[in-house]
């Protein structure tokens, strides 16, 4: 018998909905790389959602396209992006910032968010360094919302970061992979418009949130940073599809009646029950995330009892022999595995 | 009213048997990436089809990146690709195998194809050359099957290029995202054994034969090239997709009971008749096309009365104001449409 | 015996100016990196030979890598550069401008140069392609003054490029590698002033004219192009020299008491005792070319009398068996050297 | 008056011996790009002098050049280089290595060095990581002897590194821009040898003793690397000079007679007069450095009386408003710059 996965929130297929227009829109004929109907709907839509009539909204395949073609377009050859050191474009895009010549510049993440404090030390000291030409210029600033480890910047902490990239000169470019879990989560205090207010540029994760896939980049204030040729630099990364219809028609779905919202509202929802059987159990955790990810540190006897009847991922060796995992949730995860999890949970030793 | 569009062979969506099955499946839970049921059986269905049951076959979600990917896997720093000046990745992929540090050689078309004696004469001159240690190293041949102008190799044809490959060290890669019409033309002596057997790599294009998006790209002799990290290289350019499932799906379905082959003979079939149409009319062709993609030459009065009733891509101006123009077909079109298109065309004047 | 050489114009070491310079002024501590006297000295004689006090100037050790930083320092992502098919970039730098991201996109030549017919030709057909945005974006264009082949742009033809550049929103690049051989020639109309004032970016090569290596890069108008982190570029291409000096000192023996100019003037006009001497056998030339490079046609008697003694490139295979070949001068040719050949020569067979 | 200066080892000419030789080299001829007797006759003393006859000899201008051809060269397109923090690549190189689309991976140092223990840790937690094929995949370690803090590598530390390098299939490459310093350093337990038997690249640095420019690459086991194109991408990085011969000449005298050896042990030797007349007053060291690089740690005052008379780097800013220096000698250093450093440190306050 296969076991329930709570791996990761791309383990299911797609919101019924979407499948439903793309089963309804088959036969249309339209234009490719985007220049379709939907398309066109899906980022009117998108415009209103970040309150800003005036953003320019693309669209593509994937995470690691869409972070690489944002940070090649709006950085110069000899710049780099600061990150924190467990950020995504610095671990698990197998290096495609440094495959476009722009290294990653890493700063000490604190639960896997960037501190305004760090950031603006780093800056200082750069400023400072009489060689600093021969190093690569910091260009751009890259954080997660959520972050890989689920945890949350508040409108605070955001805006103080924004503060420092205003006062070097660098882009704030925000990584929406997740950026539904993030909103709708009760420990939130920003919503997408605030996001388009804080940054240069974000995107609006779908593959993560019930789309088959789709990424929607947003440029919020597009006078103020240079976007010229950025279409054709998508084709140029392979992140345009010839099928443009496929991911518009996705976002149409999305932002129609509140279904993004509510995909991840639901993942969260799901994962807050995760994490009180935890915190019942007196179990640990790597960090405290109000988002769809937990990691509970388990003993090695917890985690047989678990991973006998559930899968996910292994996160990093702790002290004594213990183990930070990762629990999962997706727009899709059921009452019932949430049941059979928690009631398992609830019978372990502590 | 809408124009009835024979613009490309990617203005509907996919074939009603790919939704289903994405329907069928959809709650199904499966790991990311490629790691998933549907993907491993479309693997080895796609090993069948191509006679080689030790072929190596990844996907990717479109043909700039799958050409980009592999001619980036297959050359070291200093190689280029030879290409004719009309392939794909020469003129309409915005500098992608550029941007990976990679010189498109150009060598003159004939009717879209590269001859084998041009290829020897260049490789000939290159290695005469005794200032040839500063210019790019000639390490790949990349051909299209079919051309970009709907024209076919022959066996024959092919293995002659072949043979030049073999005399001077190039890899032999062949774009396939037209193969399915190339293979099931009335005019083709090749099957994708055949294919297999005369190239290093080649891609099955899924998303111009019916697939929502995808190509599979295959190595038909892996020992004899160097993949190591290739997954890797999929990523960092972007090209592996979290729902790896989506694509796997896709081609599952379409190599089922023959969809791929029925899509594409289609296609094929509705193209003869626009094909009939004008040549019954005395209009001629820029090229002799066995395949779904025809390119009449029209002249200015012509060109109105069509383009009043149907879109079309404009190819090339030609002399005496006449335009050679595109008319694609697809597994959509329908005989309607084929029905009031050559109707219009009967009644043109030559 | 050794034959006499006129392979090219780098086969000697440097003037002997340059040579008592660095003699003279060797145990001087200067800091690295360009930021030393000579440097400074050596600019600002630049800056009054171009006419404009406001020029910006770099120096960077070998041509492939000013071409490459230039190019690089100019274009965004998807801009490509445009050359004709001979231009050195094109052919004799290994793919530098590929390995950076960037297509160069080739014109045919004529003799040489780029027409600007030709290049409005083809940037009318670029703008009005509905495709282009899935093409390189041309966004240069690169000319040679003295071309691969020797020839020169006059100010009406270089003006009229300048004229089509400025239409279509192209900067315009002139490789000088020789331009010394350029401005010295009695068939040119043009001073450095004049290049100075028709471009946007040029360099004065030094390798060729009597340094033992070093280019200057100059931008006439620094504030009409984007030189933000220029220095740091050169650094990235390995351009930068920790002992800065050594170009400098150099630059600044060759703008003292007109070095550049003479040395210049002497490759030439021993160039032009070579172009007599085959003129008046009757021997044609490939082109016809005022500078110091010659490339006359040889049968292959004539060449095999004239490669016993002496040492020159074959260029390219013509009709009838005969061979263009080149014999270039360079600041060091003695008379008696050309005393010897043009002896020879007076004694071939027509 | 000008200050006497102490901040590089670059910041004079070049030694005596290399300018006689370019003196009465000048006016031979010799064909271009290292295809000249001078350089042919350094690559056959180089050999000498690693003690292997069958390496592979390569000549480039200048450290950041060197160390990007010789990573691209050796690296595939997703690997990285694994560095201390501190090496040159990772900070002073403005992201030349990421420029060719490499990652340089970064471990903390110990006063500049690599640790084994450190190495084989992270090799271990890489290839236990279930995520690491969409990592950047480690292919080679990277080490500077001496390092960038002056400090060395014993044969035991080495071997160590070399260890872990063999366990995990890495290449391993030494920085040698300062390697003349380190073989002759009183601390030294390696030859250059030694460090040819323990590595798959190194190269010996020429600007930083004693000449005016070069750096000369070493594959001691060239049929174990793979070198195929290797000039081709000098060529293609600006590395290959038009005269060649003017890196070969250099080579050619600093091997000639023990000049390199003769060049660094005098620079040592100064150095630790310096050395030892801080240490007598007590002044503490950021690092105890046997080489031509020196970090005292000043007080404010100390700083002020020191770089009223003397130039030198400031480095790192320390507690209690201390400041961590460098003093560097080189070839050129004199007795009377010494005594008069050494004589202001000794009426320092401690």
């Amino acid at each position: 018998m296969q076991k329930v996965k709570f791996e990761t929130d791309y383990q299911e297929g797609a919101s019924p909905e979407i499948l439903a227009l793309l089963e309804s829109s088959n036969l249309e004929q339209a234009s490719g790389y985007g220049e379709d109907p939907h398309t066109s709907r899906a980022k009117e839509l998108i415009r209103r959602e970040t309150g800003r009539p005036e953003s320019a909204v693309y669209f593509m395949a994937g995470g690691t396209q869409t972070n690489t073609a944002v940070i090649k377009q709006l950085l110069s050859p000899c710049e780099g992006v600061i990150s924190v050191s467990t950020g995504h474009i610095s671990v698990h895009e197998s290096g495609a910032i440094e495959s476009t010549g722009h290294k990653v510049i890493t700063l000490p993440g604190h639960d896997g968010l960037l501190d305004a404090d760090d950031l603006r030390e780093y800056m200082a000291a750069f400023t400072a360094d009489p060689t600093n030409e021969h190093m690569v210029q910091p260009g751009m600033v890259y954080v997660s919302y959520s972050s890989e480890l689920g945890t949350l910047y508040t409108k605070q902490t955001l805006s103080d970061i924004k503060k420092v990239c205003g006062d070097y000169g660098l882009r704030l470019f925000v990584d929406g992979a997740r950026i539904g879990a993030a909103v709708t989560s009760e420990a939130s205090d920003m919503d997408m418009r605030d996001i388009a207010g804080l940054c240069d540029a974000f995107y609006i994760g779908g593959t993560k949130n019930g789309a088959l896939l789709g990424e929607a980049v947003v440029f919020p204030k597009p006078e103020t940073v240079n976007l010229r040729h950025f279409t054709t630099l998508i084709k140029q990364q392979g992140g345009l599809l010839a099928k443009g219809r496929l991911i518009g028609i996705q976002f149409e779905a999305l932002f129609t009646d509140g279904l993004y919202y509510r995909n991840a509202r639901h993942a969260n929802s799901q994962a807050m029950k995760i994490k009180r059987a935890f915190t019942e159990k007196g179990i640990p955790f790597l960090v405290d995330s109000p988002t769809n990810q937990q990691f509970p540190i388990l003993t090695q006897s917890q985690h047989e009892i678990l991973s006998a009847k559930f899968s996910y991922e292994t996160w990093q060796p702790m002290d004594n022999g213990r183990l930070a995992v990762r629990f999962c949730t997706s727009w899709a995860t059921t009452d019932e595995a949430i049941d059979a999890l928690t009631d398992t949970i609830g019978k372990l030793q502590a």
